[in-house]
């Protein structure tokens, strides 16, 4: 990823999403096939010391939002990416920060998707986002279904 | 629900679940069978002034636990509840503050519930939180397996 096109989506969050701020989600790294994001423990603690679920569940939101508005950029679509549903598995209580990763689906998914949407004005595609402590242990796998388009379908 | 246990449910929110403060979740109505909690746009909003779908989840999530967590300490069993996995299908975009709602499952469900935590200390049970607007149309729909355990299965 470009540091003009993380820089545009940092900004976006800053400017946008007030909220990433409040659960501290940071850029951990970026290449062309993945984005890693960190969130700290300490604001999205739960009751019992440990990440509070739903902030996970709104890290993973923001990973394959992140990944998929990127990549839309750099192929030079500015189209709009919206979330359709998503499931969350919730494996192991997080007791550090946490890091949630998205890689790019594979090609022939991407090369589908840019069909559809340059045909139709529309495309689906689901991305699958893995969250693991800093010890590398996995504790929430993530698969949302997001859509891309290009036109505001809700005005 | 009893204001005590209102209360109880909001101090374990501000003390030990810091991020419920940043998402401004507050309690909007509580009776014995319906859990209802209210969330403001403004600091939830994303890029396109609507509420961010992983502010969302989050909200549902915490809806579901919170009406477990209250129903647990009103029946006497000082129980932790912990969600196992959730699905939420995003249906309108939600271009207000918007109200989460859970219900206390069916009676017959609720009792295998309970017979399981205490013949064998852990019961599942399925929640579903609807998500509001304003003007009452439904936004998102969330369903969420939680799991009710005495012992706390992590150490």
């Amino acid at each position: 990823m470009s540091e003009d096109t993380l820089d545009a989506l940092r900004g976006v969050w800053r400017r946008d999403m007030p909220i990433t701020e409040a659960l501290g989600i940071t850029v951990e790294s970026a290449s062309e096939a993945e984005l890693v994001l960190r969130m700290p423990l300490a604001p999205n603690r739960n009751h019992k010391g440990t990440a509070f679920a739903g902030s996970l569940s709104a890290l993973a939101t923001l990973t394959g939002w992140s990944i998929l508005w990127r990549t839309m950029r750099e192929v030079g679509e500015m189209a709009h990416v919206v979330i359709q549903d998503s499931t969350i598995r919730y494996l192991l209580p997080a007791r550090s920060d946490v890091l949630a990763s998205a890689r790019l689906p594979a090609a022939g998914d991407m090369e589908r998707l840019l069909t559809a949407l340059r045909r139709r004005g529309k495309g689906r595609i689901t991305l699958d986002v893995n969250v693991r402590d800093t010890a590398g242990i996995v504790v929430a796998t993530f698969e949302g279904r997001y859509v891309v388009h290009r036109e505001d379908l809700f005005g």
